[in-house]
């Protein structure tokens, strides 16, 4: 079997030709993507392949276990992507999506393979309220059970983190900007969604409408203040 | 037009039923990507179509710019996935993928629209070396071709900083890890590749043999003084 | 008048006596505050005063501008304080507490006297979001207003920050953990708190509950799952 | 007995009335304290009960351990507060107290304690000096005047830190600032104060003038070299 | 002229034979030097020379501006070399050097050309103090004076940094480590010493006693409390 | 024998009356070195020395293990270092100097002695890809080879960081910059250079030229990109 690297002529010759008028377009027009995905690097989760998106359609942020660190004076590339998203491309859209059988998540339970991978240890941290979650409010839960209890919670941990963000929050203030959880269950293909009103992920399902972390809605707590005194 | 978040029952209803037993098969044996690609975050470029991977092929690390910092004790998102790729699955081929028309690479010669994105103004100092080599080695370019060439320039500077991780260095050290620098060309669906031998970029055709920005072959710098040592 | 510092012995002396029983039982004992009130260093704002609390009642943390980085590998004194209360102590009450006439949320208005503070510059980061909601989600607020409104915010991003500490979502999932938004009003005596429901503040009024941000309830986002799983 | 919280109102029925002259001057005319004091969160040390100080009188900075980090590229809280209090408020008098039964001391010899909480021992590395200096030059001390010790050398170390600010060397040189060290007993009501003549603390004592840590003088280490070059 | 990097052979082929006993008892026995000295990358200022030391003597950190960074949790180089020297060598004093005409405490008064050098900026930062107390304590002074009563001053900044380290300021407690703060003027190839007493600089003589920063003295700030307690 | 520190006063007395011209001249026009020299701190390598320069001849930068942390956020005094040497000297050679016997590369095979000496183990973080490539890529070394053959690759890793400095990638990529990765033999007062075309160190000889890591040449990645879209 060829190796990936070497079909890159094969996009070129034999895709790029039906779809070069929509290239072309997008490279005279710009991006103009409809939402920002953050996902997982793994290999078995395509975000393009599970929303069927075409080229254009999804502002894509990819790293290991999905994580969103929390706005801070050193912040990175998941921080400067969601800053682009927002502030440049304006989306009105960001969904964090985790997966079954994610290796981020269960280094937690094998501290002896992160001792060899130092980088991956520190950038777990992003997603150690997760952990601690599991460990201390979970219990009688078996090894694969907790990952994936790690990994759902880690969502929710990333959504938090999100909201910490400058921009993300002055969009959600102005109610221009929806939050949603997703996790991909690579065996089945199904997508489950964080529902904020319950807390809990439910199976997306066609015809019902997309449960949402946190809606668009606009938040001004000190509305009523000024309310009150120009009265 | 359907909203392409609302697409997630999409996949599952009428695309995964034909791949079931691919994904099945990855979820049951894990993943065993064949390589990294970093690349941007950018909606118009998708590692999976422009390299016609199947799920499971790449692990794809994706953010604004496709830069790897350098490694250092602060290191986030990528320098984990980095991390985690070669240590944890072994893959024997990194790319860092930039491309045409980049938003990231574009920025730099407007530091207005930087001032309301404080992250993303930091996260492009990884970059700083490749605009900065534009602005002293270059002369007469028009800021289409300035960001062209910062684009170009970008990949060789984010290469040289995947050689100062740990993991990558010594991998490269044992011969088993071929580095690759590439730039896609939106419009026209073309790839560049880096040649490290001579440094420039050339457009990469069937049938020739790919060109690569390092390949693999062992480094020992020491190796003589012990040869020596031990007659 | 007798400067503040000369007053060290007037305590011993003439305070200390009638309290000597609670102090040393505080000594053999050990503290065993009830709950952890981040407040600002303002000098007007005595948070043992304002709860008319007794020593070994409040564990204070006390900053310009009443302020909780969010959760990073950085993290200083307040971070510690939020620590050492949850695991430590087992606080099951931790209030944020804001006030009027702050000078660390006028100085958002006043950039020239930031630069002679670059420290507090650097601190008021953390604050940028409330700053930042203001600044795109009200509109016509006068510098006063924006003053107060910045203040009120501020509580909202503090406590959204209080969340992303791992020892707080660990003690919120487990339900033993209520997260207070207050805000003192130095001119008038009164406390507004923030109702997170409705994501307003209200005037505190003897006899009515005490509205609170998050109240104390368990929150496992995966519970369903293994619910369903066990069926 | 009524939770600490509920007594909200308390303060604005039953005490604000009294003290409103003060309350609203202070709001008119803003802060102008006469101190710093920073102090421990620890609820048995209430900074304005010691010194018997009226709202408006201390500028309070309050964490766990008393700690002053020294100055650095990613300072935090406490320094922003010595930052505003030297510069924006002019204070001429800056207190580190420390007090006897800290627990942030005394976790120095229980490193179990410490490793579920990794921010508080992050933030103790700001005290380390203290505990090495016990540790190496201190001979047959027991776990309690171990701690002891190491809380009284911590005010020490944390003056040393205090001059490292360019706020606080400045007013100093200008011979503008007091710096004080003071270790507060809480089954006895008395207060240490450092004497930086000797090194050592002595008791503070009613109609003897206070010892400080250093005084206030002018300090210019090259006032000679440009005498001499004038004359 | 022929390059100084040619002259690579110069040294072994007609220096080293003259010191090969010297050289290869260092290499056998290990390096046993006397004193860290901590002084400035400039060209014109060699250790070695000025204090006519041999091989072996001198344990040496160079950078811009003879700077000692605080100690914190980012610590680089310079705390290394420190900690090296007082642990790993047990030197017995540390002379922090300065110089005149020195580039580094000249760019205080030239921020333009810091703009092109973002890193040498960054650094100055811990000499921040010097700078501010010229400016706000000394007045009357033109540029030259400006920069010598900076580079002054930066000394006795960097002293006080330098007892901010544990390792220092341990050995200091035990009485076993000697400050030196000195300055040399390149033009008269004087030394001038820092004399902790007058906290003035004075020049070095023949026959007279070297003026020290902060001499060899046991220092325990607890002493008293354990010896009144045990009577 | 006499303290080295006594001997402040020889020099003056009985050196730079012979040298006084070229002193002068230094102090009155300037520096304007050669070349950057980065080395270890151990006071048996003396690069004055091993190079025979003059006052003025070689900008120095000596720390623990001859480090050149790669460009990031918090660079310190190497990048400094660097960045003045290249960008307001305009050194046209940087030579990264590693020696034999060195205390810093045998600290990775002695993890015990790294615990009591914090900022060193930090610090080495920037040699770990010499130690990892030694670790996996040499087999059947014994501790002492280990030990050489860690210090000769970390002069390769080292190069490899200088080259993510905006400065120093830009001076190379105009072809205005050589570098130099050397080796100190102390026991025999050889160098041994690196040989960038072979990737081994090679010993310098008199006649032969010497032997660089990275020639001076101009790099423009994307050159023939605009000759291309230029005709
Ligand atoms: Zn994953
Ligand atoms: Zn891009
Ligand atoms: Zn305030
Ligand atoms: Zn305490
Ligand atoms: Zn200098
Ligand atoms: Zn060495």
């Amino acid at each position: 079997m060829e190796h990936v690297l070497e079909r890159a002529t094969l996009f070129r010759d034999q895709v790029f030709p039906s779809q070069s008028a929509l290239y072309k377009r997008l490279a005279s027009d710009g991006q103009n993507p409809r939402a920002l995905m953050i996902s997982c690097a793994d290999s078995r989760v395509v975000p393009e392949q599970i929303t069927q998106a075409a080229p254009g359609d999804l502002f894509v942020c990819r790293n290991a276990g999905n994580i969103v660190p929390p706005f801070s004076q050193a912040n990175g590339g998941v921080s400067s992507a969601v800053e682009y998203a927002v502030v440049a491309l304006g989306v009105r859209d960001i969904v964090v999506c985790g997966h079954s059988d994610c290796g981020a998540m269960k280094a937690f339970s094998n501290p002896a393979a992160l001792e060899k991978m130092p980088n991956v240890a520190a950038w777990l941290r992003h997603a150690h309220a997760a952990h601690s979650v599991v460990c201390s409010a979970y219990h009688g839960l078996d090894e694969k059970a907790a990952a994936r209890a790690t990994a759902l919670e880690n969502v929710v941990v990333q959504i938090q983190h999100l909201r910490t963000h400058p921009s993300v929050a002055s969009a959600m203030a102005r109610g221009e900007l929806t939050l949603h959880g997703w996790f991909f269950e690579i065996e089945t293909g199904n997508i489950l969604a964080l529902d904020g009103e319950t807390g809990r992920f439910v199976q997306v399902t066609e015809g019902a409408s997309l449960p949402v972390a946190v809606p668009a809605a606009p938040r001004l707590a000190a509305a009523d203040q000024f309310r009150i005194a120009a009265e």
